[in-house]
């Protein structure tokens, strides 16, 4: 047992924080400037494209993908940067070509892509000249479950058409977003987890209906894209738009699911460290009936308690994405439903916190700390919400019990 | 000890649901619409005016008025209604003109103004044309002790002149906002509780720039006034426009917090109801692997946690407003104090839940848990962060056994 | 609604407090120096006695029995007073013959006994000569559940013999306590609330084996009777020891209940307030880090919350007993188990903060607190978990919901 | 970084786990009943000795020491192996002779002591046939700052004479704890860090007054020694006895602390699998309301809570461990008070869950959660209260994010 970083991780990790503080960091306030000057306007604000070039002229580019294709690192590896990233949540994701839900698109189409679609929608999003959605959620069913999702696929000839209703389907507001990939059913009387597939649909495809921005607390998102509810009616589309085969969908979820759980959670551990840096900042700055909220035993205790939490979820996650990399997603699958429950949950508590300590400023637009815990609220509920993960876990704890009792 | 309700409130309590179910809530679908269609707006939506001269026709007006001019309500009277009135919070205290801040104002006014000011600004105030806000709360400084504001306003002849930054004015965006109660220092010198003063100033005043609305959380609350950042830059007014004496105006604020605190509880507690049930609604009509959530246990402790939370609550401000009308506001200062800690925690939990149970459209635009949501978190930072609150009622505590101690 | 207590009861507070600062307090010390002097003995402290003749001689007597029998109060009136006996819980109780479970027997003897049942033990009971037990709980079954019982009541000619194992009956380690009223299965094969029976079984009665003193906590309780282990083998009491009639037993037991909860949340709220005294004191006479304890800000927070925490269940109990008198133990049903959920809980929190304050202090001997939280934890158990009224609570909630819905 | 524990942890994981189960958990009841026996008796019970005697013989003894006397482990071997004593934390520890306080003064003793000392005292502890104290708590002061001590050690020509008060001495009832290292003050002139000194005192010291056992929520704990109050009279010792020089109890305390508070941690653990291992078997066999408790949702809540909790702190405390062999003790500073922090309090929550579960048993004597409760409730106060380490922790914190931005 080791907790040492390897020097690839430790080398990366200078870099990455070398670049946030000469270019991120700095971004930050241009950043918000040019989304005020376009309040219509649902593309990332142009300062974005300025620090991808950047980005990727440093080799800090799609660094959460493994293989040739991307930085070739392992999930333990990338782990400390996508935290780091996630010091920035709305620009650094994005600036590095490691914004979901591109990561998990480009995951998807490196996996079980054929050459064409490789081609045409892996080669542009690596590059970082298009983006992308995934549209999984229905607003009509408890998306805690895949295998709800009613939206049709049926063959028809050399095509597939496209019928449902999806909601909170993340970046597809941005026009840049040129492709979603959809999953529906396409037989809905095979076997319970081979009903569904996933397939490619281009946004301009005929029966597209981007409807509306899904509001997260008041906030619609639209620098990363919003979240679209998108219409489907007779969209029609090539049949080698499938990706891997007719009744994958469900695998093709599950292989997608696992690094992405860990990302979102390493992102969270970013703001959770960021936003305490923020809170002690501001403590040390404020003053209330004559001394510095920083000398306030309550705020000492939300200081004390954030460390404390901070540092158990990180090295819980980093056990599950170093479980990734060696038992495999499967092998991993109790500590992934572990940080599911504990970061998100944990994160918020210190985001409460952090803008409790800022006062009025707190839910403001002037300091970050409420966008973010909006943000990280969903993070409760995206992809089931606790409960369900809850009871899975429950369940595994109670067979493992019994099954020790019974042996 | 009694706790059933007087007949004038059980009369009341019963016209004033009638009320809310003919017009109020039916009108909430259409007042959403009419916001959606008018996005750059800070007026509230049109069918506002309409549920006013319901209201108004139907004696359900100025409620919280005590005395000759309103509806001559004690406290433990208007309680309940205001109860009830929380159950529309974006829509039921406006057409009922029992809304913050103008309801604080009207009270200044009835108690602190001049036959003058009261003929120019309480008559169209208590008669619903216009409306007001009340400018205290300042960005630089901890808004949780009033003898912080470091806005100025010094007399210059027959004439006061205000120079200062305040934000988080709410309503003040609201077009028809006509006037401001602006507090502000106009003796740096004097004692620290005559420091300060209470002065109207005239929206249309010169050198009163009403800069940006601030945020709540992404919402920006354009159909009720918004929160607007105003900078007050050699405003000048006439003398007379002084509210009571110069130095009178921590004495003011003071008089205006009690009411003011009990208002925003009693309409927590009807926030609450109404959540509560919403999430039972959601729970009974949502299936998830094969029950509804409704039979599912955690839910279940949800809803009964709810509820018993919200029964002490109720009891809790009940109480504080029987001592208010009993033994003044002075006497009922920890019980004021109490609610003001316990009521804002307790209903952002049972939001918490109802945002859970409904899943992505909790956080979304559809319901309106997510706003509610919002709203109520600002309460626990509102005039004073529970933990200035806490501070305060503990040391009376200790102050208390220690003089009983040495008695 | 008044929540001024009328002057019976304003009068009884003041001669109740005046007996606790003259007798009852003095009295403790002597109290565990007497317990201390006989480790064996399961009889309590020989000074009760003597405090139960000045309780007797100043009428301060059996206050919590309505009617002539005893001093004729309401709940509502009872429950201010009760609550002044719970700050010293193991004694005041004892001392004015209010303590469970022989109040509860009382009441049952009281409302369904014979005049020969009456004669034989409700006048001695009342009179504080002998004491009494509750036997229903039970070591194999779900105690939450009054139908569960298994000990089986048996007709035998003019007698009824008993078999079955009971467990946690407070008060019978106690060789005073005379009778035991056992509940028990006399028919089996009834309707649901038909099977049950309560019978009285005289200590003496063969086949009665007390077996040992369950523990809470390490604590034996000997100082109030303990809670025995009770084995009935063919125990075979008189046919006229029945209680009302047979199958009558489900109904005795709830009638029993709704007071009996009552009274131990408002002996909660008196250990509450009893709690916070030590807490304020210890923190005022203790100093770390160079400050008192009582000026720092987590131990404030404590306090305050304590405080507002108190209020709310004092509130909420004596609606509880306010609607028992009312509309009856029935109309009363969600007010109780909401206090029986919200009390324990809310005391517990209050005592673990006091054990806290204390240091190692705290979990000792030399201090009452953690006794006290042993005490209380044990009430989120007994009388049904907190989660079995939980769920009872949503239920009725839901179903309130869906018929409005449905209305 | 690498979550595998190397091949001797792993072979020594596997014979303790063996040895557990052949050993020790079938000698949990005898141990039980062995004490129910001997109610007067400070001794253990006598299968320990059988138990030693075994463990002795398979080399599975003195685990926790580092170095040639012990079994030269580091932290973060021991770490997992203190983990599963902590399973039967009565019995395993003292069976393998790895039981605070003796663990603590063995390392003292290894680390300082002089030839002679190691002689006389470590040798017959290392080999398990006495047992020792360690005299810091004392009653008068807040025993979170070891420079509080007012116990007196004065040189008297060739002795020492000691006086003062001393609670909660952990194994001192135990006649055989034959020893007793007392913290006192030497030099009340010097520095803050230099006044204390650390010596050695025989049991049978004239001046030494065992005077009773303290008690942890009712319970004497004399199958581990108790907790003894002992008063100091002019105990003379030879100078001899002095541990390292005077001047250097600080630094002594400070040596013994850490691995003190990771084997506390470590055995919080397994405390926490074994309640989690009870609570999932009787939740599994109970039925309530018609099915098993563990079919019902807020009883999975609570076990994939406890699960996720576990392996939070587990990994936080082998991450405190790993650092304490690489960078020593000071580095490990942080991490170490955030086990501290985290450890007890999470293992107080589940054990909350386990007693629940149990019901009325939970609280008994019958299953070993709520003793199990009430030691792990002391380690929330032992060696300095959470609030302590909360506020020294978050001071550190504020000086980081000083440092960082003043660089």
């Amino acid at each position: 047992m080791d907790f040492d970083f390897d020097p690839t991780t430790l080398e990366l990790r200078e870099r990455l924080t070398t670049f946030m503080e000469t270019h991120v960091y700095p971004a930050e306030r241009i950043f918000e400037e040019q989304l005020d000057s376009s309040p219509d306007s649902w593309n990332p604000p142009p300062i974005i494209e300025d620090l991808k070039e950047e980005a990727r002229r440093q080799g800090l580019w799609n660094l959460f993908l493994p293989g040739e294709s991307g930085a070739g690192l392992t999930n333990l590896q990338y782990a400390p940067l996508c935290e780091i990233l996630g010091r920035s949540p709305h620009i650094a994701p994005l600036a590095t070509n490691c914004a979901a839900p591109d990561t998990g698109n480009m995951e998807v189409l490196h996996m079980f892509g054929t050459p064409e679609q490789k081609k045409e929608w892996l080669d542009p999003l690596l590059d970082g000249s298009i983006r992308s959605a995934f549209a999984m959620t229905e607003p009509a069913v408890a998306s805690s479950d895949a295998t709800n999702v009613e939206t049709s696929i049926v063959r028809d000839a050399d095509h597939y058409v496209i019928n449902g209703r999806k909601w909170y389907i993340s970046g597809a507001m941005d026009p840049n977003a040129r492709l979603l990939i959809v999953m529906g059913k396409s037989d809905p009387d095979a076997d319970r987890h081979r009903q569904q597939s996933m397939i490619i649909v281009p946004r301009e495809t005929p029966g597209v209906d981007i409807r509306r921005g899904m509001k997260v607390f008041g906030y619609d998102h639209r620098d990363h894209g919003g979240h679209a509810e998108i219409v489907f009616t007779d969209a029609r589309v090539p049949a080698e738009n499938m990706i891997s085969r007719e009744g994958d969908g469900f695998a093709i979820a599950q292989a997608r699911l696992g690094p992405g759980r860990i990302h979102h959670c390493m992102r969270l551990i970013g703001i959770a460290e960021r936003s305490l840096e923020l809170m002690v900042t501001r403590a040390s700055g404020r003053e209330a009936f004559g001394k510095p909220l920083a000398d306030q035993g309550v705020v000492r205790d939300w200081i004390a308690e954030s460390r404390v939490r901070i540092e158990q979820i990180r090295l819980l996650t980093l056990k599950a994405a170093w479980l990734m990399d060696t038992v495999g997603n499967k092998g991993a699958h109790t500590e992934i439903q572990a940080i599911k429950i504990a970061a998100p949950a944990t994160v918020e508590w210190i985001l409460d916190k952090a803008v409790q300590i800022h006062g009025a400023g707190g839910v403001s637009q002037d300091f970050p700390v409420a966008a973010w815990f909006a943000q990280v609220r969903t993070l409760r509920l995206a992809d089931g919400p606790d409960e369900v993960h809850k009871n899975a876990l429950a369940r595994n704890e109670i067979r493992k019990v019994r099954s020790h009792a019974g042996a």
